[in-house]
């Protein structure tokens, strides 16, 4: 019998986030809560910590004790990884330090504020050869992992062009409030970075539309903007893009796009075919071919790919979520773990890590320098 | 620091529900699996037992050892709860055993083969004053209370027309198959009791009805049929209802609506207005106003009912899906089980029960007799 | 150059129906309107008549005096054809009346208000070899016809269920009206016959149904009932339905499913595939593969039947509605009379006729004797 | 009795669109095709001439012809109005000679194939106080007149983002095709004009964009593409867009999104709700609420907007199309072009004319600069 492996968190007491990393780590019964610093606030965190059941001598005031006390655990005892839920400009030192104190990652996106941070950290990682997973969870969809499927096999023939949109409107409400001196982390350059919405939401689009067509942006021309008053970075964007080898596309997020909740949605246009698939509707993929038709492939039947059906937990017609997906992110992780903690081979695996991680941030430079140059077409930065 | 209430699984091992019922179990971190007789075989019971990570010594052969030895074990080990997950005919014998052993459990439905035992087994759960929950797992969805109470809280008018459908497809390819001796319990009147389509998806048809509109059957006129030749149960049922009060109402449930997979789909209108709930797309609730108006409510915000956000776990537009809802009835169960537990007063709770599990008998009873009698207006049973 | 047919109206002037027969009259050039007795009162008759540019000396103060002039006509100037657009009780009258005087006829359904003059109506039809045309519309649609054709061609196996639905929800807002005694022709018994919701909206689904899957029905079951005080005949209607060859079914309509507009549905499975066509969306249709797939076909493609193809003006993903569906009626309507004027061989046609009227009226006064009988099975009488 | 208005028409012959206007005339009985040169092949142009009715002593060899004689005619029998349905390069010149030769014109879109030409056609409309209709036929649509009002109204609030998108992939099978030469007239810069996917379906994302939300586009940021080898023209095209007044937007448009056949759709946000609005679904405008509701409007009730009551045939439920729409562009044009032939004071309308043609050529020259300038923002020219 497999032992479950020993899971700390740092961040994740406040939000939703947090709880999902949470159901998402026990969904298998794979991974157990033993350890946290689940709030910069150790009163906080405390209290968090028994609302997770951790046992109180292994809730600690902040990151650094936790790392210095586990650090000097015995393996039987030692975390096998640890998962960051911080804000965005918490990732680069916390990261750091969890890797330098010996222990695998599960970290949010975006994995840095900065290019550089995020090369110095890969690097880092690299180095002592540990387990870092970036959760760009929307690539753990069963149906995505379909589509990454259709478009590799060549069904869409070249891939000419890919539409990827993202809108919210949660904060449309905000730009006639009369608050609007509300405090937001995301709105707050110092703790979000550079960027509110494009390193929110476009790291998502640009990670989604990679994994599913294996197409590289080779410049982008973009134009962000911020309708919120009280928002000191971006609130809205909309981008150009044109990937190596010729496709074109287009890759929009916001935040006041009044009414929409969270319809992620990307179509992908080959010579051949189409398809498009919706985060809000995750369990089908819709194939759309010339010829009339239009056919929608469903989660957890026999036609589709292995990774697809890997991905699953439930017969068609019974749907999966978010909180699915998310676990097949920390399924996926627990298998390269396991794999660190007994010293044996690390698999393959396309799960997104430092790469992406690297890749993300490319981007949202990318977009921030071609909106102060005035939209000139921007080469993604290496 | 709330304890994590301990576990026992009586069947499970294989299938798909018992993996729901575990997932559902963990979810929110507030039990363990910690013994179980996963399969009238032993060794695949051990097996299983491993793969679930049961220690191997509360893995049973059977369900009458485990009951033995675990009701043997002192207050601080034993048993808080067993889950029954095996087929139909198993469910009056196991559930009588677990609760004259002195066991809370959460069962699969239907509650048993007939009628009769079921008011048996109810008058023994009150006796024992133990805790049963039935799965009816339809009724954990958000959006399923938001329904509720839009009916309760009049917004519909009087109720005057309610439509439920369940077809599936997954016996069509029977019909004509070569290999029409196939095995499955489902269809085998000694295992799965005298109904199949019936016992199994009309009884979910029946309780959310009766969940999301408080109308009782009255009478019912039905036709079941079976089309799969190995089938010596029914695959397929059309029911006319009559409600007291003087609502009509369609039932129909089928597996060989070839093509169909889980569409599960309540309408139910009053005099004001009309609404629709789709399993398939359960994050939504379509609300009809003859003003020439169709709104969508939607899971994870601010304007639904408290029962709908406290049976919720994300936010808008991140989808949420079957698990979750089965988790839901774990969650509110573990509420009732705790008490029990600690010999506090049960708080009052509309989670189903061995109620509920004697209206089904009475239900799948009515339309066989009905059946028989060549679709005469046949009274519910009481 | 063909010459325009030339086309009397009866009835029409108020309400939607006329204006619709109008249009698909016109549509493709192939009729004029030249004569009419629009109303039952000669004034509005002329008035309307200006409206729809008749000239004044061929508008009638009534049906008689209309065909009593236009019988004596010179043949290059008589009316080719009359559309009866009347309520139920005058169908049987005048298109007797029509019949006798000598002309083609194309009339609403239901043809008449009982089976007996149905098949009167249908005799006197033969014997005068005229052509009479019953709108049942729904089958103008281009994906009807392909529906049709899928089940013709095998595609589907043996038809085993099939579920037809037509809820409408406007009379519900008359279930707690204070003006409770509103008069509505449908509602009485004196102009609509002995039925409201199946005369209007049952005998659709009876023969859309046999349209697309060639379904006898065998026996039905039906419970109809009425909600709206003031309603003399019946507002909502279930019925059971059992077919030649072991097929079985569901049909219902209603008009006090509050909120619903006008969502025909029709779904269909084989032992193989299922089949779906909405009224509501009506430019596609979907087939249901067991495999996991469920395909949109969609109209003005390529790869449609042939009768799909002919029934259709606009390429795909220009959308066609209610009109251009009904136009096809009258354009295989018009076929037919051409023929008959230049005493040519009728040709070949599926549309829509006095057969088809025979079993609607047989439809309808089999579900009011099962509702009579307290819903036992009623054979469809012959 | 109004007398039907006379209409010639030039092209239209072959493709669809041709009959779309015939259908589009006649359906409300308010007009009749009696005269046209229906190609510029004379043999073909009488061939259609009989098959549309048209007496051959008014069918022409040619436009010219047609102009000289029909001028000469008495008022009583001289036409009314020409339709213009020519490959783009001909609009400029017949157009031209049509209000030269004292007739109302209603003509496709776009306008010209230059601004310079719009210009000076506008110019010479006005001079000559003729009518002159564009057919942007999607602002036909009831439910794109119940948009504009609803933006009017301020129930959207103000508005900060647009997003328009019409992906056709008709042209995508020829991307590979080993027929790489095959002739179409829209990939032709000698027909065409200077654009090919920004003239035909770019121009009607701008009309349509700026019908509803009245926004005038300040610069824009435009990547045209050609995928197809054999197009000399542009087949793909993305714009950014800014707004005078501070909003945003994005509009694409292809004819290389395989698998996509019309779906033209358009989101606009303000600060308060959002609305949607699709072409192939049109008979529904979904208005979304942030309070967590979306919800739908339907076509044919009487909570619509009086312009949205005025477009519509059918009552609610029975589905209206692409033909209905264009109908209601010929039904609003009639009225000014009856008040022109009567010698009335033209009655003021929002339906598309010659500042809509000069204002889509302008956003076609501007998408070409800019895509020439490498993307830099290109203001729109006046």
């Amino acid at each position: 019998m497999e032992r479950k492996l020993r899971m700390g968190m740092i961040g994740g007491g406040g939000g939703f986030i947090g709880s999902v990393h949470r159901m998402a780590a026990v969904l298998d019964n794979e991974a157990e809560l033993v350890a946290g610093a689940f709030s910069s606030d150790p009163a906080k965190s405390l209290k968090f910590g028994d609302q997770f059941k951790v046992a109180p001598g292994r809730v600690y005031k902040d990151y650094k004790a936790m790392l210095k006390t586990e650090q000097g655990l015995p393996k039987e005892a030692r975390l096998d990884f640890i998962s960051v839920v911080v804000p965005n400009v918490g990732h680069y030192p916390i990261v750091k330090a969890c890797i330098e104190a010996g222990f695998n990652v599960i970290c949010e996106k975006p994995m840095t504020c900065t290019l550089k941070q995020a090369k110095e950290l890969a690097a880092l990682i690299k180095k002592a050869k540990k387990i870092f997973v970036l959760t760009h969870n929307y690539t753990g969809f069963p149906m995505v992992k379909q589509a990454q499927h259709m478009v590799k096999s060549g069904m869409l023939g070249k891939i000419n062009k890919v539409v990827v949109e993202y809108p919210q409107g949660w904060l449309a409400g905000l730009i006639n409030a009369p608050d609007n001196g509300i405090a937001m982390w995301r709105m707050d350059p110092k703790v979000a970075g550079g960027s509110c919405c494009m390193g929110d939401l476009g790291t998502h689009c640009e990670n989604l539309m990679k994994y599913i067509t294996g197409l590289q942006i080779e410049s982008l021309c973009a134009d962000l903007g911020s309708f919120v008053p009280c928002n000191r970075l971006e609130d809205d964007g909309n981008v150009l893009l044109r990937f190596k080898g010729g496709a074109k596309g287009i890759l929009y997020a916001s935040q006041i796009q009044a009414g929409e909740e969270n319809p992620l949605r990307i179509c992908v246009y080959g010579t051949e075919k189409g398809l498009e698939w919706r985060q809000e509707d995750p369990n089908y993929l819709w194939l759309k071919d010339p010829a009339g038709l239009i056919t929608r492939y469903s989660r957890g039947n026999s036609n589709l790919c292995d990774e697809a059906k890997k991905a699953t937990r439930l017969p068609w017609g019974h749907p999966e979520g978010y909180v699915e997906a998310f676990a097949n992110l920390y399924r996926d992780a627990f298998a390269l773990i396991r794999a660190e903690v007994n010293g044996k081979k690390i698999p393959a695996s396309d799960i997104p890590g430092a790469e992406d991680g690297i890749e993300g941030c490319a981007f949202v430079e990318a977009v921030l320098a071609s909106t102060k140059s005035k939209a000139k077409w921007t080469k993604m930065p290496k």
